[in-house]
């Protein structure tokens, strides 16, 4: 069946206007479900089917200039998944890419939105598939690479269409233009502005969250008329290539070319993306991972608009709490969340050596480890939860940071080994936390380098003013995408915000009940700011979308 | 008498919310009068004395850090001002900046806004003195001083205030965010979000338009809440040093300090642009100049968001045209307003060898070169009009190219010297067209590099074909700042539109009546596109303002 603008419409317009709106109020809104149950009774096992049929096969999407088949994804589970993607010689896919663009750009910004809204539409209708093949590359416990790979992936990409959307229809597509002369006749001109994207758009993914953090920039791109190349990351590709086969069926149905969305898998050690990145076709990037290559992108593709998140140093500072409870438990599930792998998890707690405020009365910096750290072992005590929040450890180098965190100072919380009932492979360990002196010069190397994984440490400071001035100097030396803050204090809070926007970080306040500083939801929280070294761009707002295209004006003699 | 945001509110808002909407329309609008007897009956007479009273005086803005003066402008038209501006310790003068941000982030951006608008007016009310402050640093005849300078500078700056208000308050300044959680409780929590500047802003300042392409930026971001250091171009210091004193008043009568708006004026051949642009306390710079330290800028200044507006070589198609008349006076006076002195003035006519069609019959090649000379002879025979028209030559460096445009080919309209009878120092000159083989690769290396002045070539082409694919590589390799076509083919017509939305240039139709090429209206055109080497950005879009500053939320438990 054709997918006409008419059922397009019909279908989504209203999707897309509500996420204009919740953009707007930033009240809490989504089109896409989290429970699993809500998905048909099913949906579980097809997706697990789907999920599984697709063991040892080719993944074939029928690209231009295939030269050859790739992929060695091993889940952090342990299953070797055994999937080959088409490896791109980029001579003849970047030039069919290119040559997709001018009937997309022709679409118009509101049928590009609608094409991408059917997409996500699509890929929601599949979230139980999609689940199990982010939990398989990214080793997230299944639960969580449901809800972050599947419903609230979908919804970063919906905000980002929303964006695009709004942008491009800031200026109208037609103008009359009349310009006073006085007595003489006016100056009469006739106008037309089109957005038009500005060439291909490389996506290189990450290994963590493949969908999470590869659909804003994906949807941006494509939704301002720019084809997209997606990269994955080598041990992530299945996410993002079910990505593209969905993307490339709808553009199909729509009428328009399905090269505008392809896929670039790598062979072993090619390192393709430092090839595209610096391709003169290549002219939006979209990139999750490693600061070094972060910074060499911005550096060498300056040919590209970049767009980057890369690490940082996440800081929590413990001055004062009126629920101690609600404090230590909310920090130990964020400490846990994904064995500590997301780019929000809290690395730095900086903690008053003489101790803190409670409402449970003082307690000493000891005294607050010690219950934080019994607070994670109470969550993670009984295996089965432990796995269903820890997931397993995505790589190798994880489990030697958290193998040599216990090197670095005193160990407040051990790291311990689970066993996982259904995948015996699987790399499963609770996070350690470390006790730093943070006058010391050796801690500050430390606790100042981002240590990605399960390993947080509770900094010691001489004070509070001290641990704000070690904030400060934290976001504008290292970058944060989070800071948390536990005070009673108004003054302490006043002070603690005013850091956060001279630096420009997101802050968290006093979160003591089922919300974490190391979660945001799209069409409210911002995700990174775009102004400090962790990235140079937020999910998602007005600078992320608006440098992907350019508005043509055509002008006329009227 | 103190600026209230009552007043400010009373005298402003309607004017911001009028400029909102016809950015919204693009229909025609402005707030400040184009004619000079629009000020008042006095305003000649008193703009004059302010600007003559300033010569051979010291600008004092009583800024922090002011280690000497400096100064050594020189009119185009001759005689020496004579005025001495302050140097800055930078080292004392960025943090004065800096320290005044808070306050001013704080105030929000309606306010900001407001503040701006009210700079803007007071600048408008003294438009006669800004006049001849642009006449006598840039070269421009009076009148478009008076205009370019005045009025229409004044648009570009409004029109960045209200880009910049609209994109900061896209996201509301609190919203409560309610997550639904089954039969649980819902998830609550209350979150603020604060449009935070990014740093010090650096406007560097152009000889020909230190006014209109200063403006943009210096308001931009002035109004997303960063402090701005003008460095002006040292041949064009006095409209921005005005331009920084109406600031400084304004900001102190609204209660913040005047240092968000300072000056550098720099000693000779210090090159004080490089030091200031990689210090780390600016983090966005403004720029109108040359390719290469525009270049240098994007590469080197990495810890800034840098909008600059280079180099390009315009064309203009000639095809075909039902007005031959209309079309040889359009172009004719394109070429000679400001002596082509304007980044935006065409350079390369294209022309096919074998003539055009035209409601006149049929032209030669020969014959349309001839015939558009002749009319840029006509214009420019009586000297009271061509001085009205073409002002003086910025610099020597102008002077030097127009000499040597008649070794590049055969000169189809050699130029003329005309005398000012007001200024007999003044080096006013006539444009020089010459007649360029588009195939032979010498001619090549003439007609694609930027000859910035009033030099044209008569580049002959096989065909329209060829036209528009040299077209299509002049935009891509050397940028284009306009591009102009005259063509009665829809085919044609359609196919200069495609070349221009694919390479990204603003395309101006058959123009052949009073409006031309390179004039553009702000709230309705755009001044480049952004997405051309002329220019890494447009005047103005949303892009223009949204990374001037990010969007910091803090989020509480409710």
């Amino acid at each position: 069946m054709q997918l006409t603008e008419t059922r397009l419409t019909e279908s989504h317009r209203p999707t897309l206007d509500q996420a204009i709106e919740a953009i707007r109020t930033r009240a809490y809104w989504s089109p896409h479900p989290e429970h699993p149950k809500a998905y048909g009774e099913s949906a579980p096992t097809e997706g697990l089917a789907a999920f599984e049929a697709l063991h040892g096969t080719r993944f074939d999407l029928d690209q231009p200039g295939t030269d050859g088949w790739t992929g060695a994804e091993t889940s952090p589970y342990g299953p070797e998944l055994r999937i080959e993607y088409p490896h791109p010689d980029v001579d003849v896919l970047l030039p069919a890419m290119r040559a997709a663009m001018p009937a997309w750009r022709a679409a118009g910004p509101e049928l590009r939105a609608l094409v991408c809204v059917e997409i996500l539409s699509r890929i929601s209708a599949r979230t139980h598939e999609f689940a199990h093949a982010v939990m398989h590359t990214s080793g997230q416990a299944f639960m969580m690479a449901f809800q972050a790979g599947g419903p609230h992936a979908q919804d970063r990409g919906l905000e980002a269409v929303a964006y695009a959307y709004t942008e491009q229809t800031r200026t109208p597509t037609d103008a009359d233009w009349s310009k006073p002369q006085g007595k003489r006749p006016p100056l009469d001109l006739r106008k037309s502005f089109t957005p038009a994207g500005r060439g291909i758009s490389l996506l290189i993914g990450c290994n963590t969250f493949p969908t999470w953090n590869g659909y804003p920039g994906l949807f941006a791109s494509l939704a301002t008329g720019n084809p997209v190349l997606v990269k994955p990351h080598p041990r992530a590709v299945l996410p993002l290539a079910l990505t593209v086969r969905v993307a490339r069926e709808v553009l199909t149905e729509a009428g328009f070319d399905p090269n505008l969305v392809c896929l670039a898998a790598e062979r072993p050690g090619e390192g393709i993306a430092k090839t595209l990145a610096v391709r003169p076709e290549i002219k939006v990037i979209d990139y999750t991972g490693s600061t070094a290559f972060g910074d060499w992108l911005e550096f060498n593709a300056r040919q590209a608009q970049v767009y980057t998140e890369k690490a940082g140093v996440n800081t929590v500072v413990v001055d004062s709490t009126d629920d101690y409870r609600g404090m230590l438990s909310n920090l130990a599930f964020s400490l846990s969340l994904y064995s500590g792998q997301m780019c929000t998890t809290p690395q730095n707690l900086l903690i008053p050596r003489d101790g803190i405020e409670t409402d449970d009365g003082p307690k000493s910096y000891d005294t607050v480890v010690t219950d934080l750290a019994a607070s994670v072992s109470g969550l993670l005590g009984d295996d089965a939860r432990a796995n269903a929040v820890l997931g397993a450890l995505v790589n190798p180098g994880v489990k030697e940071r958290l193998e040599g965190a216990s090197e670095l100072g005193e160990v407040a919380l051990a790291t311990r080994e689970i066993t996982h009932p259904d995948f015996p492979d699987a790399v499963v360990r609770t996070p350690v936390i470390v006790k730093l002196d943070g006058t010391k010069p050796d801690a500050e190397a430390a606790y100042l380098a981002e240590c990605f994984g399960p390993v947080s440490f509770a900094v010691a400071v001489d004070s509070t003013a001290d641990a704000l001035e070690l904030l400060r100097r934290t976001i504008r030396d290292k970058g944060a995408m989070t800071v948390g803050a536990y005070t009673t204090s108004e003054e302490t809070e006043r002070a603690i915000e005013e850091i956060c926007l001279d630096e420009s970080a997101q802050l968290s306040l006093n979160l003591t009940g089922g919300v974490y500083v190391n979660q945001t939801a799209a069409f409210s929280d911002f995700h990174g700011s775009g102004g400090n070294p962790a990235a140079n761009a937020a999910l998602c707002d007005g600078a992320f979308v608006a440098n992907r295209f350019r508005v043509v004006e055509v002008r006329r003699q009227a």
